[in-house]
């Protein structure tokens, strides 16, 4: 069996909600907003101001702004947030077995045999209905809304991975939660993950 | 119940193995080399030439080449070949619940909510060592042979569909069948095409 559950997700695709129902069904703890927890505690920056930060990639600031946080030694707030959840990360896979939603955990996890790594994404109209229903309407388009995270997303993986968000090959599984439903989905990874496989 | 399963798959993966095992467990026909067949018979060319043919996108020729086997009506053989295997396909698909393995069945049979669209790929290790167990050592590297079956599978794809073929978005499923092992990939198939899901 996996020791280690990695779910990357399209924003408003679900990758969330089924990392909880995976964990809770096969008794594991869910690492999400535990993360950043941990990681506000080992750097001192807030919660909040993580969340936003993560998110980011630094080139794709302002040249002005990428100056901003910048200490001597090089470093950006991005920068030493992912040095800090890359360590948390490490350390969690280190203690037992797990789910872990987003943050690149795929990647950081790379070296580890015993990792199975998920992608979720779902059609834009599919996650545009979800996010409304669950985060309520704001000023700004849902589908705006979508590309613009699904873009920091991406650039942000790029940024510290050097791969490509997304790319079928970078994951174990690729899974469509809109055409498959959220139910499904889980179910399809608590298979995946509960048999023997070819690197055993 | 989805009614057609179409299968994309990188050279080596498998693929062609679980769409028979899916197809057999479903009591499902599985369309692979009979769709060769089938486009024989329509257009004349022969099987060995439709096979090698199906596999080039007519802009990876050389510029002297284009205009061989090019008509009056401006089609080459792969565009002849093209249109003759999509007709196949349509037909297929109208008669009933089948399985389809390449071909681009995934993007032919886009307009219908009954497909699954499924992707397999797997490491070159893997790919590489399968296809000299199954299909012998040639003089190329087996490596090189891969990765010259993906480009032209990519380019192919990508002249016909204007689609990236392997992109996770493309497909309800993608799936790494060097990883989960070839059974556990069948399974996790059937799985998916099994139940309800989210757009019936």
């Amino acid at each position: 069996m996996n020791k280690i559950i990695t779910i990357s997700r399209q924003f408003g695709s679900g990758g969330r909600t089924i990392g909880r129902e995976i964990a809770e069904r096969l008794g594991l703890p869910c690492y999400d907003k535990e993360l950043v927890e941990k990681t506000a505690g080992a750097t001192g920056f807030s919660e909040d101001y993580i969340s936003e930060e993560a998110e980011y990639a630094p080139n794709t600031r302002s040249f002005a702004y990428s100056f901003l946080g910048r200490s001597l030694d090089g470093l950006s707030n991005s920068d030493r947030i992912w040095l800090a959840e890359r360590k948390v990360i490490l350390s969690l896979a280190e203690q037992g077995p797990c789910v872990i939603v987003g943050r690149c955990a795929d990647y950081l996890l790379r070296e580890r045999a015993d990792c199975l790594n998920v992608f979720i994404h779902a059609s834009k109209e599919f996650r545009a209905d979800r996010i409304v229903r669950l985060y309520g309407e704001t000023a700004v388009n849902p589908l705006k809304r979508l590309e613009e995270k699904d873009k920091k997303r991406k650039l942000n993986y790029r940024y510290f991975t050097d791969r490509e968000w997304g790319k079928s090959e970078n994951y174990h599984l690729c899974l469509d939660s809109g055409y498959l439903g959220i139910e499904k989905t889980a179910e399809l990874i608590l298979c995946a993950a509960g048999g023997s496989h070819g690197n055993e």
